[in-house]
């Protein structure tokens, strides 16, 4: 496994190229941080984009959903996927009109995806999912799967081997008048404290502190 | 102009139609609080998909970047485009692995866009969307933009007509097991306190607080 991505026609940056990286390491943060990508593909020449959860197992993504979903049932089919991650960092308030701009974190992937069809590896691939967003030992106390559901889900896995990330978090110095504020307004994605639903208050009411408590933040 | 959008083909929610939403306010309101878009189109076929600043103006999307942007001038071009913005407000942590969800709001535009050539309608849109990102009267306190820079920038209005919105805000209740704690993680994105720059802090101490003072959060 090389440390950088092969740069590729669809992966070159021709505009600020200072801002494209190949790093497999970066690119591969920059996914691991967003909660969703946009998945687009093209049916009939017509592109569609959709939001979806994607978890990254090493060199892959996986994408799930269930079987009617047409984008996913596309890409499982084999049609070709960009998929496009996008963290705002700041915005960045210049002296300029011009040199204002956004900190930003990007990775893009195009490459094509299969369908995961033996239940075993489904079954794995989906634990990582789940203790990718939920991040707690949860999974273990919970019910398994009902038999047969994973039948119902399709899981496809895009190997992330054509891919780009984009970044800037350069600060602007411009030669605009004095007394004008400028820097950065920071951007944040944050998880709040979690809120127990009415089930989880009555029980903590009458039986104390859940065996399984929330996720910390 | 009516208060909900047709349904077409390309917006018909096939799966989980209760989810689905053609209230032309409540996409409007989606829209407005992303800070980025995904950009899609189909270039030979073949699926792009990019982070963009999108603003509304009235019925409309208002994309700009540098006049070399291939997939802007591709929308520019007359070709059909797929935004969409996705919010997160919540994971979702159930008592069965399966009913397990986040709390969302999407909404996704389908159409064709037309280039903004008249330079006055595009400095009207520019400064709509310097308004809408930067919340502040900042934008009259700056240098005027240089002499013929918005020549080299593509402006592209896309009509918001052919939109659905997809919202998930269902609590979802279970036969799961006692003890478990269940409930909201909620999920959001923040502005921070802004951080002056070098010459801010500078100016500062020498001049005092700052004639256009920063955004307040």
């Amino acid at each position: 496994m090389t440390a950088s991505f092969a740069v590729t026609d669809r992966t070159r940056m021709r505009r600020r190229p200072g801002r494209a990286t190949y790093d497999r390491e970066l690119v591969h943060s920059i996914l691991d941080e967003s909660l969703i990508a946009s998945v687009a593909v093209s049916i009939d020449g017509q592109p569609h984009v959709q939001p979806m959860i994607h978890v990254r197992d090493g060199d892959g993504l996986i994408l799930h959903g269930n079987a009617n979903n047409r984008l996913l049932s596309h890409i499982a089919g084999g049609a070709e996927a960009c998929i496009n991650v996008a963290l705002v960092d700041a915005l960045v308030l210049a002296r300029q009109i011009t040199n204002h701009t956004m900190h930003y974190r990007s990775a893009t992937v195009y490459g094509r995806g299969s369908e995961v069809e033996d239940e075993g590896e489904k079954q794995r691939l989906m634990n990582i999912v789940f203790d990718h967003l939920v991040k707690t030992d949860r999974y273990r106390h919970l019910p398994t799967l009902p038999e047969g559901y994973l039948k119902g889900m399709l899981v496809v896995l895009v190997p992330i081997e054509e891919a780009v990330g984009k970044v800037n978090s350069a600060v602007p110095t411009d030669d605009g008048p004095e007394g004008i504020w400028s820097g950065l307004v920071p951007v944040r994605v944050q998880r709040l404290d979690p809120l127990a639903d009415e089930r989880t208050q009555a029980e903590a009411a009458e039986l104390g502190a859940p065996t399984v408590p929330p996720p910390t933040a």
